[in-house]
């Protein structure tokens, strides 16, 4: 019998209803039972992953890929203990809001609740199926999961794992659904699907964040890309900039909360930017620098306008001189992907318009843009990182995964 | 030179910036003046919207769209005491929520920003031109207008007023867009411009939301229908109950947040539907009753499947009555549109479980569905009601055309 995405898509959606009417205590002992089976099931998940890594040799997966897919008991024992900290977390459903009294006399307030089913569509990565689903289930949703086809089997052993522990509670096994074909046929189908699905949540390259973003009537949660600036005022305390310049472009370069361009105020320029270059050297990184800032770097090639869009993502950044505050605004407000924003400076007034003006998810004063993750920044686990605004913006915790229905609660009121 | 939406929406990008950084003064200030506008031109508001009446009752418009596109003096002055009532609310940009010290020595809060440009597909009330032009700016936003072809001298005369105002205070005319052109041409381009439009809101017939919903590549804020319940519980004062039913019927039956069905706990029915039927008739009401509930009503149709999903915006009701309080919570799970519900009970657990279950827009215990509406929930003026809930979910006033940026304040911290 061939798998129909439709009808899980509903089975999903029913079960939805069972999900968001757990407490929190039946949810967290569900997590900590999906971490139990996975230290259990631990022998077959590597069997399976051992066949998804043969599969991936013979297709000449590159080693970095390879790398991503491989599980081995530590990884396995890391996700485990990613869900149970999961399970420790506050239950973002049920809250309620300040209860205001109306005019009327009914009482006005918001419960949090869940959103439903929201599918997930991701890469290699087979962490990705519990990771998501443990933060799915804490906030109350049912989840689809359309990993990709080098992680199969993989991914349907850690299922199993998740299916005992539904099992053992009781909720339905439709709660989460680990679609069992990777054909593209069936993932474009689900797009469709918005009857039954709430929200879709694209993780990986910017080619299946924007395949998906075009083709889904489901909303979608986008992230494509971190350029992020650092901008050293006038005023900067040049050793907390130069700090937060090395912690930023150097400690790990292939992720969205790393530094790309360097923005510096023509009155510091002389006095900082050589103790940046010679830190840079060091790290071996290629600079890219506008004509005010070039002089300052041996070997750095003219920066382009192409330079202020890229997120390199590699030991490289791009620098620029501004005249003044207003000047690096522009810039940022320009070449900003809405991600997060830097700026280092003990001027008081500065650090707060910069705060208020730059509207990117994440802004900071005197702060490393590395700091812009979900553990960091006190969410807990996070299913990814917004650069879009409607919903939820900058890393998605499992509060983002909720949203607020109005409750009223009156005496026999009717409208006049 | 003809009219191009990618230009009016890039340059309404550039503006928005503008936007959103007035102050809460200057903001109503704006408004204030856009009112005066209105009062000081309605002449020449009322020359254009003549234009408009005259070409509508050419094309055969029927009496009721007449009615919604036509202004008067008193109409126009209520449009524009809508605006002065706006600015009188509390400004919803630049809240910060409370901020928390992380381990790491940073602290991290959440300040409230606009989205960007928001776009506005519309029919014939030449109104929501201003309102929503209105309530866009009151949240920092830039807001593009694409109002009915039949509206179109209407909505330019009163574009006037709010260019007008823009000009005052020195504010770029790019803010406020009114689309001088109603081809369908333009708004299918305007629904691709995900780059510089940051959310649609659709306001009309379904057949309008349906196609922006299905066709945006920009995020759609969806109101499909209202099939709003009643619950009648073996509890309930039935007194309450009565009261309850009659406004939520019969009060206005146009409007999405009036009763579509009424269910009724079983043991009550012999009491309370003798009361409902008479009060009922009063108003001609007809009604589709479920074969347990049939005989109390004199001409009763027999309901089907279509009465539980109908919205009949009209004295027409459908009756079921059911075993239980969980038979009851099946049916509204099962039929409703996510808009507003409500039980009427005196047991307390019951109102708490109902309130807690249904995860429609709005939840009421003991209160009339009537009161489902952004200015009896609190929220001052209204831009629509949001049946889906990504982002924003029943009525939504100016804070549902904003989000939440991290904001990030250190000492010079970096990641270890």
């Amino acid at each position: 019998m061939s798998f129909s995405i439709a009808d899980a898509a509903q089975q999903a959606k029913k079960a939805a209803r069972q999900v968001a009417n757990l407490n929190a205590e039946q949810k967290n002992q569900l997590l900590v039972d999906i971490a139990e089976a996975l230290s259990v099931n631990t022998p077959s998940i590597l069997a399976a992953n051992e066949k998804d890594l043969a599969a991936g040799k013979e297709n000449n997966l590159d080693a970095a890929m390879l790398d991503r897919l491989a599980l081995d008991p530590s990884r396995i024992q890391g996700i485990a203990d990613a869900v149970v900290e999961i399970a420790g977390q506050v239950d973002p459903v049920g809250n309620i809001s300040s209860i205001q009294r109306m005019p009327s006399g009914i009482q006005v307030g918001k419960m949090r609740i869940p959103l439903g089913v929201i599918a997930m569509i991701y890469e290699s990565r087979p962490n990705v199926t519990i990771d998501a689903a443990a933060l799915c289930l804490k906030a109350g949703n049912a989840v689809i999961l359309r990993g990709g086809k080098e992680a199969l089997h993989s991914n349907l052993a850690l299922a199993e794992c998740i299916k005992s522990a539904l099992a053992k509670h009781n909720i339905d096994p439709a709660a989460v659904v680990v679609i069992p074909d990777t054909d593209r046929a069936v993932m474009n189908e689900l797009m469709t699907l918005n009857e039954s699905i709430d929200l879709i949540i694209p993780r990986g390259g910017e080619g299946l964040i924007r395949f998906v973003s075009e083709n889904s009537r489901i909303p979608v949660i986008q992230h494509f890309k971190g350029v992020c600036h650092l901008y050293i005022d006038s005023d900067a305390d040049q050793v907390k900039g130069l700090n937060i310049l090395k912690n930023g472009k150097t400690q790990r370069t292939g992720v969205c909360n790393s530094l790309e361009t360097l923005v510096v105020h023509k009155d510091v320029a002389e006095s900082f930017l050589p103790k940046a270059a010679a830190m840079l050297a060091e790290h071996n990184t290629v600079i890219h620098a506008c004509e005010n800032s070039i002089g300052y770097f041996s070997g750095a090639q003219a920066a382009t306008v192409d330079d202020w869009h890229a997120e390199y993502l590699a030991m490289e950044i791009a620098v620029r001189v501004v005249d003044d505050f207003e000047q690096a605004i522009e810039h940022i407000e320009e070449y900003s992907s809405g991600h997060t924003e830097v700026i280092v400076s003990q001027d008081y007034s500065k650090t707060q318009e910069f705060i208020r003006r730059i509207n990117s998810a994440v802004v900071m004063a005197n702060a490393s843009s590395r700091f812009s993750d979900g553990g960091q920044l006190g969410l807990g686990a996070e299913i990814g990182i917004s650069t879009s605004k409607l919903h939820a913006y900058g890393p998605m915790g499992a509060e983002s995964l909720t949203t607020e229905k109005f409750i009223v609660m009156g005496d026999g009121e009717v409208r006049s």
